[in-house]
C-alpha cells in the first residue's frame, strides 16, 4: 500500500501519525476530563484511532492514527484544490486512488484533518486556543532511523545533491526543504568569493577594488540565481504559487462581515486603509529603535576609545573590559524589549492571514537584527574614522573625573587620535563579526542546547525517582497500583520514553535559521572588502551549519509539521536590498581606505559622494542586465511544466474542438453560395440588404471572382481575354 | 443574430469583413494571375465569399466575407484557448453558441482565419511575404457612421468615461483601447500638477522645492496607479496575461530544430545565449548614438552661445539663425540614420516572436528619441550653466576668423559669461520644448497629413481624368468598354470610392503615439520644476490629442486590425525610469537654481551630490511604500475575477468531491475499529506489526481511551474512579 509510511518508520513508531500532548493541572480536573472526552469523541467520530498513555506528571499522550480511506480522500481533495489553483500541472487521478504520497504530504493532510475547522470537515482542534486550551501540542514523531542514516551520510560528503534536498522536503515539508536548498546554493556560491578572496588578500591586500567589484557582482548573481532556483524548486515540488492558499489567522479581529454579492460567501473584513495607518507606526518605532541601539553602541564605543586612546590611569587593562561587558549585557536586554514591542505592533496590525502576519513580523525583527549587527561597524567606518579628530577630544568629558591622569595628555590626544585612525580597528571589528561571532553563534545554537537537554533529562529522571522514593504512607498503595495498571507494556516502554522526551522538546522555527544566513550575507556584501578572507570563514561555518542545523532539527526540536511554501519569504527581498546597500558601503569603504597612507582627513566629500553615486548606479544597471539574462534561462522543471501544460491543452482541444478548428468540414465551399439567403432571413430585413446582397451576388463562387479578376488584370494591360464578355 | 456586426455598419460596408488589396505591376501579369487564382481558391475553399472589384490602375480589391459557421467555430476555439491559458475566467459555452461578440473580436478572428498558417486551419495568406508578394494589404473597413458619431460626441465632453473606452476597445481592439485608456488617465492625472503648478508659479516662482517634491510624488503615484489600472483593464477586457500567446515571427531564422522529448512537438530554436551576445551590440550603438547626437547638439549650442555672447560683428541678427537651421536639418537626418541602424540591429537579434521583436525595437527607438529630446536641456542645465565660465572663453576658437571684432572683448567675456548664466536661457528652452514643440508636433501629426491627403486625392483624380482624356486612338474603344463592363454599379459607386480611398491610407501604429506621450511625461518629471506651468500646457495639449488621435485613426489611417494586449508595453518601465531620473535631475536643478542671486560658480559639488543622493533614495523609499500600498487596493474587476474563480472551483469541488471531503460518511466511526486487521493484511506482514498492532489494540474505541485518560487524570490527583478497574 503505497500510502503507508515506510516500514521501518512505522515499525519504530508503531504506525503513530500524530501525538497530542494533553495537559491537565491540578486546578480543574473535571473540566480537563470533560474536554478530554470531547477531544477523543471528535477524533473517534472522524474515524481516527486513538490510544492514551500517561505522559509526565501533569499530561497525557493521545496517540492518533488516521483512517486510510478518509486520509486518501483528504489528500485527494487537497490535490484537486492545488490543481484548480494551478499549483500542480498533472491532474490528480480519481479519488481514493493509491498515488504515492510523500511522508510530508501525508502528515500535512492528517494535521489539516485534525486542526481544520469543522465546516471544512476537520476536527477543529486548535492547540492552546479557544476551548482546547488543555491541548498543549500536536506533533508527529521523528523518523529516528532515517534521520540517523542521513546524518551519517552527509557528514561524509561535501555537498548535498538534488535528491537529498528532495528527501528533506519529503520528510519535513517544503518550508524546511527550501531552507536547506537555500543554504546549499549559498554554500556553493560562497566557494567562488572565498577562492577569489584568498587570491585578492594574498596579492592585493584589503580594500582592493577588484575584489569589491567581483564581490558585488557575485552577490547580484547569487540573488538573481536564487530567485530562479526558487521558481524551479517551486515547480519541481509542485508548490509554485502555493502562497495563494493562505490560512486564516485565528487571532484576526474583523471589523465587520461583508457578503460577497457575486459569490455569496460571507467574508469578515478589516479595512486595508486602517491597517495601513497602523503599519505606519513602524516608522517611528524603527527610528526609536535605531536611536536607542545607536546610542548604546556609540556610548560603548566612546568609552572604549576613551579608555584606549585618552586614559592612561590605573586599572587600564581591567577597565578595557568595561565597554564589552556593557554592550554584551545591554544590547540583548534592549533588543528583547524591542522585539516584544515589534510583536505587539504586529498583533495590532491585525493581519488577516497567518502568512501576512509572519511576513510582517519577520521584517520587523529583521530590521532590529540588522541594527544590532551592522551599526557597530557602520559607526566605526563612517563616523569614528572620518570624524575622530573632531570627536575624540570631546570624549574628554569623561576624563574630567580622572583629570589628574588625563589633562596633561590632552594636546597629545588630538594628534594621537587622527594618528590612531587606521583600518586596523575596523578590520578587527569585521574579523570579530566574521569569525568569532559565527563560531559563538554555532555553539550557542546547537551544542549548548544539546548539552543542556541531556543534563535536564538526567536531572528530571533523578528528581522523579527521588519523588517516587519520597512518597511513603497512605498514597503509596494507590501509586504503586497506578503504576502497575498503567505501566508501559515492556515492548512499548522504550518507544514511549522516546515519545515523552520528544514531547518535551521545543518547536522548530526555520525563520530564525534563515535570518542568521541573511545577516551573514549582509556582512559579506557590506563589509567583506575590509577583510577579503571573510567568505572563507563563512564557507567553513556554513558547511558545518548545513549539518548542524539538520542535527538540531532531528535531536533538539519536535518534528516540524510539514508546511508548504514556494519561497524563502521576505528574506529574498532583504538579500536584494543588502546587495544593493553593499554597492554603496563597499564603494565608500574602498574610496576611504584604499590607499592606506592617505589621512582620512584629506578625503574629499564630493569625490566620495561621486564614487558612491556611480558605484550605485552601475550596480543597478548591472543588476538589471543580470535579471534580464536570468529571466531568459529556462530551467528543466520549467520546461517540463510548460510541456505538461501544452499536453493538457492539446488533450482538451482535441477532445472538444478539432485542432484544425473551423476548416475541417468540406461542404462549406458549396455552402458559401447559399449563405446570402439565410443571411437575408435574419440579418437586415429591409432595403439595406437588398443592396448589400446585390453586392455579394455578382460573383456566385470564387471561380467567377477569378475570371473577373483576371480580366481586370488583362485589360489594365490593354489586352482582352476573349471569354471575358460571355462571362458576364 | 448577435454575431453579425451592427446593422448600420453592415449597411454602409455591404457586410464586407475584410478587403484584400491585390497589387499587380506591368512586369509579370501571368504570375500575378496565377497567384490571384490561388488566393481566391484558398479563400473559397475555406468558405469565404469573395467579390473582386478593380482598385486603382495597378491593383484589384478582393472583398471578403467570412462564413458565419466557421467564424463561430474559430471564435469559440480561440476562446477555449484563452480559457485554458487562464485569460478568461468564464468558461466559454458550447461550440457554435451565439455568444455576443465584439466587432474587434469578430475581425480579429477573421484576420486570424485568413492569415494563420494552413496547419492551424487558416488560409495562410501573408501580405507582402513568402509567395503572397502580390497581396499588398488586408484591411477592414472603417465604420464611418459610428466614428463620426463618436467624434461629435467627444468633442463636447471633457473626459471619456469607462463605457466609451470599452467602446473603443470593442471597435479597434485592446491595443488601441489601452492607448486611449492610458491617455485618458494621464490627462486626468495632469489636472493635479497643472493646478498645483499654477499655484506654485504664482506664489513661489520657479524652482520651488515644494512643487518639485509634489511633482515627483505625483509621478510616482501616477505610474503605480497605471500599473494597477492595466491589471484592472486586463481583467475587464479579458486579456490578462494574453502576452503568453505570442505569434511566431515569420522572419525568425532558427538555428536548428529541436524535438521536445516530453511533448514531442518539434520546435525551431535559436540559442538565447547567442541572442544575448548579439543584444550586447546595443551598448556600443547607444554610446555611439549618444556621442554623435551630443556632438551635433553641443556644436549647435557652442555656435549659438558664441554668436550671442562673444560675437558682435555684422549680420549678428541673421547669423543668430544659423545654429537653429543647423540643428533642425542635421538632427532629423542623423536620427533617421540611427533609427535604420537600430532596426537592422533588431533584425540581427533574430527574435522568435513578433512581440519580443516589437518590444526590443521600441526600446531602441525610445533611447534615440530620449537623446534627441532631452540632451539639449541637459547640456544647458548641467554643462553650460555650471561650466560656462570655463568653456565660453574657448569658444573663441571660432572667433579667430573674425578676430578684429572679438579680441578686445575677451576680458569682458569671462565676467560677461558668468553674469549671463541665469535660468532664463534654460527656462526658454524648457518652454520651447514644453509648448512650442508640442503644438508643432500636433500640427505635423494630424492637421498637415490630413491636408496633404485631401490635396493628393484631388491631384490623383485630376491626373487620372487627364490620363483618360489623353488616351485617344486604338486602346480607346477597349478602355471605354473596360469602363463599361467593370464600371461600378451605381449603388456601389460611392462605397467603392471610399474603399479605394481607404486602401491608399497608411497603416496605423499606436506605438508612435505612445512614445510621444512617454517623452512628454519625461519633460514633466525631469524638467517641469524649471517652469511649473508646463503641466498646464501638457494638459491642454493632451486634451486635444485625445480627440485628434481618434480623428487621425478614423480619417488618416486604415482601420487597424484589432490586436490584443494586456499592457502598454515597454513604456511602462520607461515611465518608471523617467520618474526615477526625475528625482535626480529635479533635485539637482532645484539645488543649483533655487536661489537666483547665487552664482553657479559657488555651487558646492559635495552639497549638490548629497542633495541628489538623498533625493534619489527618498524617492526610492517612497516609491516602495506607494507600490506596497497600491498592491493592497483591490479593483472591482479583480474582485469579480476572484469571485468567478471561487465559483468555478466551488462548482468543480461540489461535482467531484463533496466540499466536506473526508468526513461525510458516517460508518467511518464503526469502521475505525476494524481498520487494524485490514492494515494487518497489507501493511507490514511480519513481526513489526504484531507489536504495532498490539499497541493499537489496547483501546478498541475512543470510549476506552476516554476511560483510560480519565483514570490517569484522576489517579495523578491521587483519587480512583471505582469502575476504572473493571474497565480494563
Amino acid at each position: 500500500m503505497a500510502s503507508t509510511p515506510p516500514r521501518d518508520y512505522a515499525q519504530d513508531n508503531f504506525g503513530v501519525d500524530y501525538v497530542i500532548r494533553y495537559h491537565f493541572n491540578g486546578s480543574d480536573i473535571s473540566h480537563a476530563t470533560r474536554q478530554l472526552v470531547r477531544l477523543l469523541r471528535t477524533l473517534g467520530e472522524l474515524g481516527f484511532q486513538t490510544e492514551v498513555r500517561h505522559g509526565d506528571k501533569s499530561s497525557l499522550l493521545v496517540f492518533v492514527r488516521a483512517p486510510e480511506e478518509s486520509l486518501h480522500r483528504a489528500v485527494h481533495t487537497s490535490r484537486v484544490r492545488d490543481w484548480l489553483y494551478g499549483l500542480r500541472n498533472t491532474e490528480p487521478g480519481p479519488a481514493g486512488s493509491q498515488e504515492p504520497k510523500t511522508d510530508a504530504e501525508r502528515l500535512r493532510a492528517i494535521y489539516y484533518m485534525i486542526t481544520s475547522p469543522r465546516e471544512y470537515g476537520g476536527a477543529g482542534i486548535t492547540p492552546k486556543h479557544g476551548d482546547w486550551k488543555h491541548v498543549e501540542s500536536i506533533f508527529a514523531l521523528h523518523d529516528q532511523r532515517t534521520n540517523g542514516k542521513w546524518i551519517m551520510k552527509w557528514s561524509k560528503k561535501t555537498l548535498l545533491d538534488r535528491d537529498e534536498l528532495d528527501q528533506i522536503r519529503a520528510k519535513f515539508g517544503e518550508k524546511v526543504g527550501f531552507y536547506f536548498a537555500f543554504l546549499q546554493s549559498y554554500v556553493r556560491f560562497l566557494i567562488f568569493p572565498a577562492v577569489f578572496g584568498v587570491f585578492c588578500w594574498t596579492l592585493l591586500g584589503d580594500f582592493s577594488i577588484i575584489y569589491t567589484v567581483v564581490n558585488c557582482l557575485g552577490c547580484i548573481v547569487f540573488v538573481e540565481y536564487w530567485k530562479r532556483r526558487e521558481v524551479d524548486l517551486g515547480i519541481r515540488w509542485q508548490v509554485k504559487g502555493v502562497s495563494v492558499l493562505q490560512t486564516r489567522r485565528r487571532q484576526f479581529k474583523p471589523e465587520r462581515e461583508v457578503k460577497d454579492e457575486i459569490t455569496g460567501e460571507v467574508r469578515a473584513v478589516f479595512p486595508w486603509s486602517k491597517r495601513l495607518l497602523r503599519q505606519l507606526l513602524q516608522i517611528p518605532f524603527a527610528l526609536l529603535a535605531a536611536s536607542a541601539l545607536g546610542a548604546i553602541i556609540a556610548t560603548g564605543f566612546a568609552i572604549e576609545i576613551f579608555l584606549c586612546e585618552l586614559y592612561n590611569g590605573p586599572f587600564k587593562t581591567y577597565l578595557a573590559f568595561v565597554p564589552t561587558i556593557l554592550l554584551s549585557t545591554l544590547i540583548p536586554t534592549i533588543s528583547t524589549v524591542l522585539n516584544s514591542v515589534a510583536t505587539r505592533l504586529n498583533d495590532f496590525e491585525n493581519h488577516e492571514t497567518q502568512e501576512c502576519y509572519d511576513a510582517a513580523l519577520i521584517q520587523k525583527k529583521l530590521v532590529l537584527n540588522f541594527m544590532t549587527s551592522y551599526i557597530p561597524i557602520v559607526l566605526t567606518a563612517f563616523v569614528y574614522v572620518p570624524f575622530a579628530p573632531v570627536i575624540v577630544p570631546y570624549l574628554d568629558v569623561f576624563g574630567v573625573t580622572m583629570h589628574p591622569f588625563v589633562s596633561k595628555q590632552d594636546q597629545k590626544t588630538i594628534a594621537h587620535a587622527d594618528f590612531h585612525i587606521d583600518p586596523s580597528r575596523l578590520r578587527n571589528q569585521v574579523i570579530y563579526f566574521g569569525v568569532t561571532a559565527q563560531i559563538v553563534n554555532l555553539l550557542t545554537e546547537t551544542v549548548v542546547p544539546f548539552v543542556l537537554l541531556k543534563v535536564s533529562r538526567k536531572y528530571k529522571e533523578y528528581s522523579e525517582n527521588r519523588g517516587k522514593r519520597d512518597e511513603k504512607g497512605k498514597a503509596n498503595a494507590e501509586k504503586r497500583e497506578f503504576v502497575s495498571i498503567y505501566a508501559d507494556p515492556p515492548e512499548e516502554a522504550e518507544f514511549l520514553d522516546r515519545v515523552r522526551e520528544e514531547a518535551e522538546l521545543p518547536e522548530y522555527d526555520v525563520s530564525s535559521d534563515l535570518r542568521e544566513m541573511c545577516i551573514q550575507f549582509g556582512y559579506l556584501s557590506l563589509f567583506s572588502t575590509v577583510w577579503p578572507l571573510m567568505p572563507v570563514s563563512f564557507l567553513i561555518n556554513n558547511w558545518v551549519e548545513l549539518r548542524s542545523d539538520f542535527f538540531k532539527i532531528c535531536k533538539e526540536y519536535k518534528r516540524p509539521t510539514p508546511q508548504r511554501t514556494d519561497t524563502i519569504g521576505p528574506w529574498l527581498d532583504t538579500l536584494g536590498l543588502l546587495a544593493w546597500l553593499g554597492s554603496i558601503s563597499t564603494s565608500a569603504l574602498v574610496y576611504m581606505f584604499c590607499d592606506p597612507d592617505e589621512k582620512p582627513a584629506e578625503i574629499k566629500a564630493w569625490a566620495l559622494l561621486l564614487t558612491i553615486f556611480f558605484a550605485e548606479h552601475i550596480y543597478l544597471a548591472v543588476r538589471y542586465v543580470v535579471e534580464a539574462t536570468m529571466s531568459k534561462i529556462e530551467t528543466p522543471s520549467m520546461r517540463q511544466a510548460r510541456a505538461q501544460q501544452f499536453l493538457m491543452r492539446q488533450k482538451y482541444l482535441e477532445s472538444s474542438v478539432g485542432a484544425r478548428g473551423w476548416s475541417d468540414d468540406s461542404e462549406l465551399e458549396s455552402q458559401a453560395g447559399d449563405t446570402p439567403p439565410e443571411q437575408e432571413a435574419d440579418a437586415e430585413p429591409q432595403d439595406g440588404i437588398s443592396s448589400s446582397e446585390r453586392f455579394w451576388s455578382h460573383q456566385r463562387s470564387w471561380k467567377d471572382s477569378v475570371n473577373v479578376g483576371a480580366d481586370i488584370i488583362m485589360q489594365s494591360q490593354g489586352t482582352t481575354r476573349p471569354e471575358s464578355k460571355k462571362q458576364r
